[in-house]
């Protein structure tokens, strides 16, 4: 069987977790304390974070790289159109999330409120915490944009990229950081994504010392 | 004629450059001040980042997913093999580089020395420049480890990780940041890379206020 090191608040790992469930690929999942640099693990990925997924007898790291692996060993159901154009826009958007998303939201804010404690690296600074929740009205005013020109984050099929974007925006809504009142379109978008069955496994998450707010695995949010 | 809108010393824009030249892709390269955040760049690009490739008439946004479209649509010379594991293991390293070698010593180096300067927003932090000077020993000896086993860094082919990685220390080696004296095996493949005619235009480059060293365009550095 497959098996995914991860830790539950990553959106990285989420996304791939999202991928795999989606095509139906059996994953164990083992949480990994990445931080502490253990040998083991630093042989797993010299990098030294998750995701890192054991598939085929591979060892793989780097989530973009592994869902473009698994997107091209499992075609099926597919979540990278075959169109070089509709690819170029569901890579553009998962960067989007994956680079400027994580950069200005999730890790101004998980990071802060979370991260920071789990790994005993202090209290949160309270300047990013702004800066992230500013950030992210601005993000959701764009995917409210996006989505009022196409069905899906992508095009009118759903995509890597909104795995992606859910991805982010589950680990936020984990900690109540989303404000889904702001776009009726985004929660729409989110409340489709979340009564997939690959999401399940997702909202079942659980974080010692962070218990997630009620409406969080609440598929009527 | 495509046009890329660019910055002489970003590592994503000049990994879109060896891609295109590479593959004898004719470019005009237009110089923007990404940071000012000009509402046309913006209509261009809503991330607000280089590089902007306009290709086939699309504007096209996303180191990344403007390669894999440049490799989809152009696939000679192969810059990403076809076969799946192989391509996650350039995948992998282009990730390495402009993820976490972008994070640990570009963005310490590169952008305390130089980026601030140019866009106005005052000295060098001491602390992240020593961070950096230290995190890019670590990254050469990752990549001799890599080079001591392969003719090239994912393989026995140059691939899209070579770019990756060459436009990064490109960059670097711009402000006299990298000790090729640490490797001999990284020194090698670095002029291999540099002798190339698609690095010809990079080697050219000049930023107003930073000359190059002279060892830049040196192929005999």
């Amino acid at each position: 069987m497959a098996r995914l090191f991860h830790v539950p608040l990553s959106p990285f790992c989420r996304k791939v977790r999202l991928s795999l469930a989606e095509k139906k690929i059996e994953v164990e999942l083992v949480e990994e304390r990445y931080w502490e640099e253990d040998a083991d693990f630093l042989r797993r990925n010299p990098a030294g974070k998750v995701p890192v997924l054991k598939l085929d007898g591979i060892m793989m790291a780097e989530s973009g790289a592994i869902c473009e692996y698994i997107e091209e060993t499992r075609p099926d159901p597919v979540l990278i159109p075959q169109d070089p154009v509709a690819r170029l826009e569901v890579r553009r958007l998962v960067s989007w999330f994956d680079d400027k998303f994580h950069h200005e939201v999730t890790s101004k804010l998980l990071y802060e409120r979370v991260n920071k404690k789990v790994m005993g690296k202090g209290y949160p600074d309270s300047g990013n915490v702004k800066a992230g929740a500013k950030a992210i009205k601005y993000h959701l005013d764009y995917m409210t944009w996006l989505l009022d020109h196409r069905r899906w984050l992508a095009g009118d099929a759903m995509t890597l990229a909104d795995f992606a974007a859910a991805a982010h925006l589950s680990c936020l809504d984990y900690i109540s950081d989303v404000d889904w009142n702001r776009s009726d379109v985004v929660k729409d978008w989110y409340a489709k994504i979340k009564s997939r069955p690959a999401f399940r496994s997702i909202l079942a998450d659980q974080v010692s010392g962070f218990p997630p707010p009620r409406h969080y695995n609440d598929l009527d949010f």
